[in-house]
This record gives structure tokens, sequence and C-alpha cells, in this order.
């Protein structure tokens, strides 16, 4: 089926007398280009919404290479890492061990966090969450132990940087005061994965829990629960998050908390908010209604709070809303190229002490295009 | 003949077993680097001229992909669409239709205007007018739809982005004030075109008429016809252009303008001057003498006019000359590898109310080199 | 053995089928990251060692490509060349003459200079010398001409730019005033360089003289001695340089000798330092103990002198000194992949007048990784 397009399988669309050279060798092309026509003042344009750039492959067993890197973002390399936001994946993975049930990756890659949203192909993901967009560090340098348990199930170790960016370009980059945080001496964290397929492979399981640092002496937590079903032309994926962050140096409900801070005493400095935890509920439905006819639809929820210490942020303060309804077509069964429209509708809300110092936003956005998952070889 | 490297055709250089999996796919590179040696102060140097890449195939029939990026630009997407000025093209083309006379090509792509210079691969053309190099928006996201009328003759429609920058970012980055105007809601516009061959496909047109919107309620239009002769051993170009600005975002005449103006009144803020007219006259002539050798000469002729209103900037006011004269020699019959040496002059000229607050500039350049358009496979 | 993977011979990893269209043409990825943990308050971070993109080939005897891009390095253009730093290599090789003796390499390239430290394959070479990072012009638009003498002995002559910003954008990168100095019209040079092979192939030369201009009237002289012992499981370089620099602008000593000037008199600006002269001894030796295994070592020796005129400043007024010392496995023999580990002593030390105005810095790394020199096809 078109449908079960993730990143981790190798892509055999069409059957080509491939030569002994290149077999296991992959080159990609990820495009997606759409007029998108939003409300009010914004302006309407052509947008490359998507330009990535793939080679992989498995030169002698037990041992695979993937590289993947943006066209449309700057190769300048971050602070923290020396890896630009270009680069996806640029990464080695080692299997061993008697029956090579043991593998390590090493090198760029996607964070192993239970989101099925992040696990699709960004061809075919029209809008994300600010979990996968801004929360989760999603490309990032990282050592990954792999133990593949039996047939059906795996459990990973992912060591990983937190951040991109060091703990004082971070601050420069959002222009704010360390407030008295020192930075981490190791600013890294682990992930605890578990992939599972059950229901002869119709459910599978994305579930991970983290613990990372980023300020010196403050802990972050996560778990997150991907859950996907598919069900012959039925596909649907529901991920679960909770995350505390001690210092949310993603920058997502900060802005809002400063403006409150700021109103109630204009002397302050912006800050990384403390003690934020984030929820999230993304839903997502593709439904193949007639042969090369797809229906897509996505729901995002998400929400901040801040209760720790009886904070008078308090609970839900900040609210991401997402709803997306689309129609695809894909003339060529054989190929990955979808002519789709889609419409899309967000909104943030304010609640309780903060909303008296931040106006909600509201984007209605109409976009038609081409996306095309290109297997070149 | 090694004259028809116009980047619509595949290349088929050198005939080699190619594998299944690899027909119809090519990967080139696009390179020329030479010594410049120019007149006066200006430093002597040893240059980068081109470095692209690209990746372009026909995986299914009907269904066309094409991906070239430079690789001496920034990554670093524009404000409007999404996409950095590295990106050339990253498009899909598919074909449908009864006998697959129709084509609908979407993503970065090159405008389709009236330009057998912009039309001629990079690789081998040293030095470009001011309509190609800042007055049309030369790659831009579009969608062009295509209808194949006979062998002979085609026609098509292009929607595209009028610009890659939107309306804010296009005054900062000029320091601009924005003089009351407002960004059009749909910064966008249409070519419609006609390519033909007549003759025994001795001689060719591409003539597009394009109407557009930069700022709100301002609308351009723009009229080029390119003509192009191949006969023998003999290639000649002739594109002609005229364009009526209602804002000057290219920002080509409109600094004499501002120097003008500030020089009147120099509590003036610098703007883009409005209704501004563009003629463009492209001549480009190349002989292979003998086996292997060839002469090249090109002229180029364009004129800036403001005569909207009586205005005192007037006809011509500002006039863009250049020409050049060179040789190659081709040693390796089936490769498209050339060294080169040529002579360029290039002058503009001031003339009327604008003259005296501008001074003419002159660059007169010595360049020896090699350039290779490399088809990889 | 794997020990020979200079960036100048074209690898043939693993045996495989290859089809006619692709003999000749290879594509590497040269990938290594790892976890480095220094000492003091610097965070401890997985990092993007390298990631750099190759396509290099012979499509038709005696004309050769080569195009090497790094992924984690800006692509916007420098100033003097239209290069980015992030481009190695692009450059076309044509061999001519009478039994192909003579050769002609055009385009950005490798300095040719001799520094087996720099021939290495940036894959295998974890810590540089502040030669190869800083003084050296290492990749730069040049016209190489080469002349085959024999089997074992070859001589070259390389036209080069000095450097890849102009001499006005050197000075504003750096923050500097010109004082008094003025660009000279050609910032170039030339390299004279002969390649040796000597007893059976185990002892290699790599010699070379430079000339080049930055500022104008200011010639710049510098002698490479590279020497290179490869014997059994056993490989041993020895690099020897020294240059005067009549104007600093690789800027390496100019900051001390600059805040030693301000302590003097805090009413001077920071300039690039007037007749330096730099030299390094750079030795490595690598031997495969056992099958699979690796040990490596390193030394860098650097020191910088201004003994012209008396200067107070001095011989060895700044000294750079590495040690390195790492183990390495390499699972698959035919694979250039492997596991190391090292530890890395840096430390500058500063000498006589200038030893007041700076504080020595001492870095002690650890490091854990793998790199992989990956042969796509």
């Amino acid at each position: 089926s078109s449908l079960s397009a993730d990143t981790t399988q190798l892509p055999t669309t069409v059957v080509k007398n491939m030569p002994d050279a290149l077999a296991g060798i992959h080159m990609n092309f990820l495009l997606r280009s759409s007029l998108e026509i939003p409300n009010g003042s914004m302006q309407s344009a052509l947008k490359q919404n998507e330009a990535r750039f793939e080679v992989l492959g498995t030169i002698v067993p037990n041992l695979d290479f993937r590289v993947r890197w943006r066209l449309n973002r700057s190769q300048a390399p971050k602070s923290l890492d020396n890896s630009p936001g270009s680069i996806d994946i640029a990464s080695v993975n080692y299997a061993f061990g008697k029956e090579k049930k043991w593998s390590i990756q090493v090198g760029k890659q996607a964070a192993f966090v239970g989101s099925w949203e992040f696990e699709k192909n960004p061809t075919f993901e029209y809008q994300y969450s600010e979990f996968v967009n801004f929360q989760a560090n999603i490309f990032m340098m990282g050592m990954k132990l792999g133990y593949q348990i039996n047939e059906n199930h795996a459990a990973y170790l992912q060591l990983h940087n937190t951040y991109n960016e060091d703990f004082t370009q971070a601050h420069a980059i959002a222009g704010y005061s360390t407030n008295g945080n020192k930075p981490s001496k190791s600013p890294m964290g682990v992930y605890t994965t578990w992939r599972g397929k059950m229901f002869d492979n119709k459910f599978q399981t994305f579930w991970s829990y983290d613990i990372s640092k980023f300020a010196s002496g403050q802990w972050n937590h996560s778990i997150a629960l991907g859950n996907k079903l598919v069900v012959d032309r039925f596909e649907v994926y529901l991920d679960l998050q909770t995350a505390n962050l001690a210092l949310d140096h993603p920058n997502i409900a900060s802005p809002s908390v400063n403006n409150y801070r700021l109103r109630m005493n204009s002397g302050l400095k912006p800050v990384f908010a403390n003690d934020l935890n984030y929820k999230s509920a993304i839903l997502r439905v593709d439904y193949e209604f007639v042969d090369k006819w797809f229906i897509t639809g996505k729901g995002i929820f998400e929400a901040a709070s801040q209760t720790k210490n009886n904070s008078v942020i308090g609970r839900n303060f900040r609210e991401n809303i997402g709803l997306l309804a689309g129609i695809e077509y894909q003339p060529i069964a054989s190929q990955q190229m979808k002519m789709f429209g889609y419409y899309y509708h967000n909104k943030v809300n304010y609640k309780g002490e903060v909303k008296m110092a931040n106006t909600r936003t509201n984007l209605n956005l109409f976009a038609v295009g081409i996306l095309y998952f290109i297997n070149v070889f």
C-alpha cells in the first residue's frame, strides 16, 4: 500500500534490473510544493514545502549508512553539535552479536521518540504539531543501541544531545537572560524506546521515555506513546505525549509567560520559563476510499501548564489546536506522487492570568499542490 | 553539435551500456572556473564561476523530475517562497490527457520567459544581461500548464510568484521606505508563452507575455521575444524585451533615481522607483570555425526610462551596455568540456537629470579558464 | 592496507559487477561522529566531526572530474573567489601531450603544499595542526600544471589565490585596521611541488615551495617538506614547514600581538601583524598491531616568531602544542569503517613580552566514536 511510506523502510517502488554495484543502494528526493492561500492580510504564494536529498544503503551485510539533508535550510553548523539544521541524518548503523540482534547507530539521526507523526516520511506530512516542530529535538547527534527481542519487538537506548545549540547560544538567539541558570556540563539525555508489532502487524507501538539535561542540575522527563493501526485501506496513528521541562529551552510557551511577567513588572528581563509541562495528542487518519484516491484528516491538541509551587500561570494556560482535512490523488500506482488539496485551521489560545497579556492567533489556510517521494534508484 | 546545449534536453553524450535501473536517469555537474583580470584597482583572481549539481530523470513514462542546485550559494530559504537562492529547479512534471499532449510542472522552476540567453545552460553563458541577472525572477516557484499543439509548436501558462522575498523583506534588504505602498495579497503573475520551431527547426521562437503584481493594486506587464537561428556550425539568438514595472522591486535603476532625488532634497528616504520601463536587446553568436574551435560574441543593450506624468527622469536615463568576444577549444568531441578565453567590456551610462547625481561605471575584463558540463551518468 | 586512504586514489573497496555506465565513476560519503568530553567547564556533547559528499570519476580517458563538499559548512560564497567554505574540490583535470605526461587541473582544489597531514583523507585525521586549519589556504581556486617525470617522480606548478576573502573583507571579518597596507592587484601565488616515491614506494616525498602576495608589494615565502614512510603494517609521516608572512592574514598569532600592543598603548587599533615566521613539525604514526586493530599517535609542534628589525616580540613567542593517542577497530576488512577512541591534549603557550598580555590555554579531550569512508559505488 502507498500508505506505508515510513522512513525506516527502504523503498522498492519499481522493479528494475538493478546492477550488482547498486543493489542495496538508494538515492531519493523528497519534494512537495503547493500554492498556499491563508486568511487575512498574510500573502498567498507558491511555497517550497519540502526539498530533501537522501542516499542510503547497505554495501556489506550488517553495515548500513544513511545521509539525508534539506536543500532549503542553511548549512551553517550549530554551536553545540557542529551540525547544521539542513542535515536530518548522517549516520552509520552496525549490527553485531550472534544472529545480529544487536545494533549500534552513531551520528546525526532521528530522535527515537514515540511519535508516528515524526516517523512518517516528511514528504507526506503536511502540517506538524509544535511537539515535532519545536519541542522534541527531532534530528540530533546520537548513539543508539538496539536489541531485536524477537520478530515483533525491539528495545532501544539512545544517548543524545538535548539541543543543537549550546546554553549560551540558545540564550543569545532568544535574547533572554540566563536568570541564574548555569549550563549543564553534559547537556545530553537518554531515550528508552519500545517498538512493537501486534495482531498480525495491524497494530504497532512506538513508546519512549526520555530523561535529559539542558541547564545544570535541572532534569527534563518526557513520555511519548505512539500508536498506529493499519487495516486494509485505512491507516491511523494516535500519539500521546507529556513532558516536564525544568527549563523551557524549546521556547514554545515562554514568550507568552514573558509577556505576562513584563506586564506585571516592566523592569523584568525575558527568560526561558521554569517548570513547564507540555501535553499533546495528535491523531491522523488516512483512507483510500477508491483506488488512487485518499482522504486524510489530522487533529492536533497541545497544552502548556505551569503548576509547580502553585504558580499563578496555572493549568493549560496556552493551547495549540490544529485541524486538517485533505484529499489526495495518486495517478500512478508504483510512484509515490500525489496531487493534493487540503484545508488547515490553527489557533493558539491563552487562558487564566496569561490571557490578558497575549492575543490569540488564528490561521485558516487552503493549499493545493504536488508531492513526490522520488526513488531515483 | 556541441552548440545545442540547452537545459531542456537530456544529455546523451557518450553511448554506454546503461543498466535498466539508471535508464532515463541523469546526474550532471555544471562547472566553470577562470582567472579573471579586470582593469583598474579591482583585484585579479581565480573565480568559481559555476558549480551546480543536477539530478533529473523519468522513472515511469509521463512523469519526470528535475532537481538542480548551486553549490556556491547560501541554502537559507527566502521569505516568501521558503526556497533558497541555491535551488534553481526542484520540480515534478506530469504529462496527461489522450496522447499526453497536456503537461503540468509544479515546483521551483525556470521562469518561462522568452529568453534564449537564460535558456542556455549556465555552464556556457559567460556574462549575463541585467535582465537575466536581476529583472526577471528567473528561478521561482511555479505551476506551468503546457499544451503541445503539434510537433513544432507548444503553448504554456505559468502561474508564478513575482519575487522570492516578500514585500516587507524586499524593502528591508534594500533599506528602503515603503513609500505608502502596500503588499499585494497575491504577489503572483502569469506567463503566457509560445515555443515554436520553423524552417526545418532552423528557426525557433520563445515568446512570452507576463502580467504580475508585487505591491497592492500595481500591475507589471512585460513582453519578451526570444528568437534563435541554428544553421550548420552557426548559432545565433536575439532576445528583445520590454517591461513596465509599477514598482521597481528588482532595484536595477532605483539607486540612480534615489541618488538624484536625494541630491534635490537630502531629507527624502530612498524608495523603489515607480513606473519604470526596462528595454533590452541581447544578441549572441556562436560559430565553430574549424573542428573543435569556436568563436563567440555577445552584445547587451539595456535601457531604463521613466516617462509617466512627464517625469523629469525621462527616456533611457540609465543604459547598461555589454560586449563580449571569446574563443573556445573543445578537445574531446563527446565531452562538453571547453577551454576558453574572452574579453568583456561593460559600462553603465546615465543621461539627462539623473546623470549629474551618478557616476558612469566602466569594466574591462579578460578571462581564461575551463568549463565542463559533466554528464556523470 | 586500510592505511593507504589518501584522497588522490580512487577507492576500489568491494569488487562488484559495476555496469559500464558507472565504470570509473565514484560516489563517496566521509562521515565521522564522536562523543567529545573536554576538561573544565566546556560542555561534553556528541559532535558531527565530518560530513562530506563526493562524486568523482573519469568519463573518457585523460579527462577527470572531482567535486567534494562539506554538508556542515555554509554555502555562502566568499568575497574573492566566489566559492563557499563548504566546497573542498570542484575541478577538472585534463591530461595531454604525447604519452599524457602533462596535466592541467583547473577549479577549486587542494593546495599542493607539502603536507601529508592534509593529504590524508579527512575522515581519518582526528585533530589538525594550525598549519592546516588556518595558515595554509588549503582549499582554493587554482590552476595546476603537472608533469610526470617518470614512474616515481612528478613536478607541479600551481597558480592559486592567496586567500578566499579579498583584502577589504579579510580586514572587516577580523575587525582590523588596514594599517596603511594596500590590497595587492593580484593576490595570488605559485606552489612549486615535487612528489616522489623511493625505496620500492616505501618512502614518499611531498615537498613544496610557495611564493604569494596578499597586500600590495608584500611577498610571502614558505617551504613545506612532507615525508611519509609506509612499511608493512606501519605508516608514519613527518611534515616540516616554515613560512615568512609579510602580513599575518591567517590571523593565528596576531591576536596575541594585538593584546600586547594594546596593553602598551590602549589607543592603538588591532591589525594583522607584520613579518611573522611560522614553523611547524607534525608527526603521525599508525600501526596495525593485530588484525583489525590500530594504534595511532600524533604530535604537533608549532611556533610563531617576529624577529625582523629586532622586534621586541621575539622568537617563538607563541607555541601551539598538540599530542594525540588513539586506538581504532575496523571490524570489516573491505570497509573503511572504524570505531575509535582517542585522547588529545592541546596547549597554547606564550613567551617573552607577549606572555604578560595573554593567557595560556589548555585542552584535555577524550573522544569515542565511529568513522566511515563510504564508497557508495
